[in-house]
């Protein structure tokens, strides 16, 4: 019988392709994790490996406190920020970390990414938020994220000067809005070099989000 | 003796690869649709599935009021805004949407692309217009296509806040339309960026639109 | 033993595919022709056949006032352009034209690319200038092509509102030097999107230009 | 037993498949070298030969003045330059240079590239430095490339009006710098056309740059 462990091991291993693939990153620099189902576990890429060298068993299973339990190398330098997540918010099962260009443009700025299009309606349901500058090496990014985010529809946050996180039921969830977010934020910033996008009422982006969130996609798994 | 309607889902299948190579569409986030020749009958994506896994059988055979005749899957979420361009517009015979980036970066702002290329005169006669912003879920989408685009000479239309739609005589017609229209949408950006784009004059635009249409290409069917 | 016809066919075709790698064209809209050295005739790509379907094959032969001499399809609609080239400037064998995007974008608004990178100096020698808005039909765009070159260090002519046309001693420096023409002109509309790009000194573009042309690459045959 | 000189000929080979993969070359334009250790040696690439055709038995091997030792072909016309930089700057072994597209638009203005992004405190440690403007014949690049670096975190230069210069402890780590440079050049000119990024306090640039270049990645071998 196959391990659990190992299939989401080879899940967060292919899910790596797809940032390569959306060309949200580049050299070593994003990773994605997923949390172990009903254990304090997670798997999430080691650190400063090139995305054509990843392999299933290159992934670092860890503890939820970020500790290594399984795995040769280091795991990622961002282990402690997923870790935090994964605490904080039990509802997530996956989270991706990005420094994508456009994301990353407004986050140098420190500006959220209005809400301007029924696409980011749909999977944001809201603007795309800012969350705190924060250095590397303590819980201060994952507090960041996880405090900007606990009460905002948006799965994604601009974290200042740094670049995107992004979270969701599961680690494919969660590679879609990293995508989606990049996307979102490219139309928006092409659209404004040229003057100012037209705001869409509340009204409309909460029933856009709603039916998004509960009709689109097959019904139960296909999303 | 192949059914016609395999060679229908085939095409439309297929057709969305374009969408792919030329990069108008991310995730999911995209369709083609054709009308079966001689039946109230269209072929459409079935929705919230990833471009890798679509194949002509997964495609969904719908009548022209949206209803699935048949199909494993739900259709695209914007299947009833093509079912109404179907029914309003004899002529059309394939339907594009697409949320391609500079396309929808003039539609956030609610402006038309000025027809300032050779190759816009082409193939799009005209400016390419702005339609409504219409929420999704009844006919407003597709009646907002069709009054947009019913005396214009453009095969696309900008949906405001939203994407773009195309129309052709066939599938391939109104993909064509939707990456010609993204790559001119992406030039006349980027020539504003630094200044105004010459005007071309209309006599001009109207003589190049009517060689084009007459006389371009293979005949008579390698277009 | 092989003819010479033959080997230029497939080297025509071929080069389409760089035209595809670096992007300077989408569907069908951009084509590279050779002159048949010692001969009154040139090698040009079909009309309206997508990339992926060309062959050494299905080139066409024409004589240099662009009539068929041999071929199932009816040349590129821009063969009287290419023809009045070939006829007016003999030291070229080869010609390419496509819409790349920034190359487009500079000539919408009929401005020239300045000199401003030590690699344009190199290659062009000078600004890339602007060729008279033309249309269709008759020697117009060939002549504004010959009229704007012959005189001009420059390989390539950015026609108004149209796009760019390059000329070299055979089709692949008429490749190379759209592909550069494009590069360059994006560099340089980026740069000048936060600023002004300091000039280059016309002596410094004179020293560079000069050394490229005589010096660069493998002697003789490699460049 | 295999020739060490053999296995960085692969290295050298191999690395500018790196350059053509993240798109900061066309046609012939950025070279990649490394110094053989222990040796007065460089292998670098051949001048004007396509990045298809490189193999390593086509590289160049040098002394540190830039004479052929071994090779049929002539070496990059930028080996003065790299042969410059080998000679005083010891501890460098790898040189890469391009003229990648926002590292070059920031080259053109003669700007540097402010250090507003984590990810370039982490990588550069300071702005990326503007280099003298200098004619390609004698030393004066390799001269405008060390004066700028001797003293400085970076491992980048932009060279005024021409490109960039990147090093590292090896070719590999001066192509990830030359990845990474056009990477954050781009960001911070997309952040910066919409608006001013945030600065980062010094103190902190100090700290990220500390940590990731003594702390990431897999110990001891593996950045």
């Amino acid at each position: 019988m196959t391990d659990p462990i190992d299939l989401i091991r080879r899940q967060v291993s292919d899910l790596h392709q797809e940032l390569v693939r959306y060309r949200l990153v580049v050299w070593t620099a994003g990773n994605v994790s997923a949390r172990v189902p009903g254990e304090d576990l997670m798997v999430i890429k080691p650190s400063g490996v090139s995305y054509d060298e990843l392999t299933p068993d290159a992934m670092i299973l860890c503890d939820l406190d970020g500790k290594v339990v399984e795995g040769s190398h280091s795991p990622s330098s961002d282990t402690a920020a997923h870790a935090y997540v994964y605490r904080h918010l039990p509802e997530v099962g996956g989270v991706v970390h990005t420094h994508s260009t456009y994301a990353c443009a407004w986050a140098a700025r420190g500006e959220a990414v209005p809400c301007v299009l029924t696409a980011m309606a749909d999977e944001f349901g809201a603007e795309i938020p800012v969350g705190p500058f924060a250095l590397i090496g303590d819980d201060s990014i994952g507090r960041g994220i996880v405090d900007t985010l606990r009460d905002h529809r948006s799965p994604a946050v601009l974290m200042k000067s740094h670049g995107v996180f992004t979270v969701g039921k599961d680690a494919k969830a969660a590679v879609k809005a990293a995508v989606m977010c990049e996307d979102v934020a490219r139309t928006v910033h092409i659209s404004r070099q040229l003057g100012e996008p037209l705001p869409i009422a509340q009204a409309d982006i909460d029933a856009l989000n709603h039916r998004y969130q509960h009709v689109y996609g097959q019904q139960p798994a296909a999303r």
